[in-house]
C-alpha cells in the first residue's frame, strides 16, 4: 500500500478521544482513521506511571501491526505521562494532545496567567507547566486535578446542579483574579465547557486540545508528505469492552454515528 | 502445611473489598488472610460481563495458587455476574457477598418490599431479584444503579451537598411507600450509608454485605472443620496497582493500617 493511503492511528484510555477525533474527521476528511479505546481498563488519570505506561504500550503496539503511518495520543493522561515511551515504541511519527494545547493557551493568552485542569495523573506529571515554560517562561501557571469530572461527564450529568457544585469545589481558585486562561487537559471536560466557563468566569478563555492537534496532525503530515487525497478511504474503531451504555456514550462524544465498523478485542 | 492453617482468598475489583475484610478480622481474628484487589483495572462495574468474568478469573487464579483453603468474593459486581464461573475454576469453596445479604435483608424486611442499589453490572445481572424471589416469592423488589456512588466515595465526597444532589437524583423513587429495606449492592456504598439514609427516610432499613458475609464465612468454615485456632496467623495484601493515592483510601476503607504487608503485582 502506498505509504499516503495507511490510515492514521488514533489511540484513548477510553471514548474521550473520540472528542480528537471528531476535529480530525473535520480537518482531515480525506484520511483513513484507525481508533483504538482501552474500554476494558479506563480510566487512566487514577493509576500509577508505571500501569498507564504499560497499557499504553499495549494500545501502540496493536496499532502499529496495524501499519499505520502516523500515531495521535488522544489521552491528556497518556501525553503527559509516557508520550516519550510511546515514541520510543512506534516506528512512526507520534503526535501527542498536550503540546498542541499548550501553543494555543500561550498564544492567546493576554498576560501569560494559564490555568490547567486535568486527571490526578496529568496533573500530578507537571507536564504542562513544563511545556509552557519552555514557549513563555514568564508565564505563572495554576493546576487543579478535576478527578470527579470524568465520571460526570460519562453519566451525562452536564449542567446538573451537583456538577455545579463540583465544579465550583475544584475552580474556586482559578478565578479571572488568577488566570486568563484555562487549559482543558482531558478529553472529556469539553462536555462540561459550560459550566466551567460559568464558575471561572466568562473573561477566562477556555482551550481544549482536540482542535488544536486535528491542526498540527495536518500541518505534519503535510510536511512529511503524508497527506492522504482521499483514496480508498476508510474507518475503523476498536474497543476492548463494549457494554451497550459505551457505544451510546460514544455518539455522544462523536456527536455522530461511528464512520466505520466497530470491533471489541482483547489486548 | 495443616489446610485449616491454610489464608482465606478474599478478592475485589479494587479496595471496596476492604469493608468485607474489615467484618472478617473482626469475626474471624484467628484466620490468615490474603487480599487482592485489582486497582490497576478497578472499576469493574460499569464493564461488560465477558470483560468482568475474565478479570474475576485471573484473580481467581492467583489466589488459588496461593493454596487458599476459602475463596471470598467480596465484590458485588463479580459475585452479581459470574459467580459460578468463579466456582467452577477454583478448587475450594467459594463464598459471594450477594447471598450473605439477600438473607439479612429478607429477614429483616417487614412487608417483603425490598430496594437494591448497585453498578450498572450488578442491576443489569437481575441477580438480586432472583435470591430474594428465592426465598420469599411474595417479594417486590425494586433495583437502581447508582454508577457515580463509587468515584463519589473514592474522592471522598461523604456527606457532601453534590453527593445529597445526586443520591435524591438516584433515590427518589425508592420511598418509604415502596421499601421497608435497602440492600447496599456495592462495597463502597456503606461510605454513603448517612447520606443514603437521610434521602431514602429513618425507617427504612439498611443492609450492607460485609457483616453478614463474614459470618456466613464463619459458619461455612466451622461446617467445614476448617477454623483455624490461630497458628501461624499471617497476613497479606496484593493490588495490581499501588499510587499513594489508593494506600489512602484503602485506609479510609478498612478503618486502620493494613494489617499485613502490601505488595505491588502484575496479573
Amino acid at each position: 500500500m502506498n505509504t499516503k493511503e495507511k490510515p492514521i492511528g488514533i489511540f484513548d484510555s477510553g471514548i474521550g478521544g473520540l472528542t480528537v477525533l471528531r476535529e480530525i474527521l473535520e480537518v482531515l476528511p480525506n484520511e483513513s482513521l484507525i481508533y483504538l479505546g482501552d474500554t476494558a481498563r479506563v480510566p487512566y488519570g487514577t493509576r500509577g506511571k508505571e500501569v498507564i505506561e504499560r497499557f499504553a504500550l499495549e494500545l501502540t503496539g496493536f496499532l502499529v501491526k496495524k501499519d499505520v503511518k502516523f500515531l495521535v495520543v488522544a489521552c491528556n493522561t497518556i501525553s503527559a505521562t509516557c508520550l516519550v515511551e510511546v515514541e520510543k515504541n512506534s516506528p512512526v511519527q507520534v503526535l501527542g494532545v498536550i503540546n498542541p494545547a499548550v501553543k494555543e493557551a500561550v498564544k492567546v493568552s493576554r498576560e501569560g496567567r494559564i490555568g490547567v485542569i486535568g486527571t490526578r495523573a496529568t496533573v500530578g506529571s507537571g507536564v504542562y507547566e513544563k511545556e509552557i515554560k519552555k514557549l513563555n517562561p514568564q508565564a505563572k501557571v495554576v493546576s487543579q486535578a478535576c478527578p470527579l469530572f470524568v465520571p460526570l461527564a460519562e453519566e451525562g450529568l452536564v449542567g446538573s446542579e451537583a456538577t455545579k457544585i463540583i465544579a465550583q469545589d475544584y475552580l474556586s481558585s482559578l478565578s479571572p483574579a488568577e488566570i486568563d486562561t484555562l487549559i482543558l487537559g482531558c478529553t472529556h471536560y469539553p462536555a462540561l465547557r459550560d459550566t466551567i466557563q460559568g464558575v471561572v468566569g466568562s473573561s477566562v478563555k477556555l482551550i481544549d486540545s482536540a482542535k488544536p492537534t486535528a491542526l498540527e496532525l495536518k500541518n505534519t503530515l503535510a510536511q512529511n508528505d503524508l497527506l492522504n487525497d482521499g483514496a480508498n478511504v476508510k474507518s475503523e474503531f476498536y474497543v476492548t469492552d463494549a457494554p451497550e451504555r459505551v457505544s451510546q456514550v460514544a455518539v455522544d462524544f462523536l456527536g455522530q454515528v461511528l464512520p466505520g465498523s466497530l470491533k471489541k478485542i482483547d489486548l
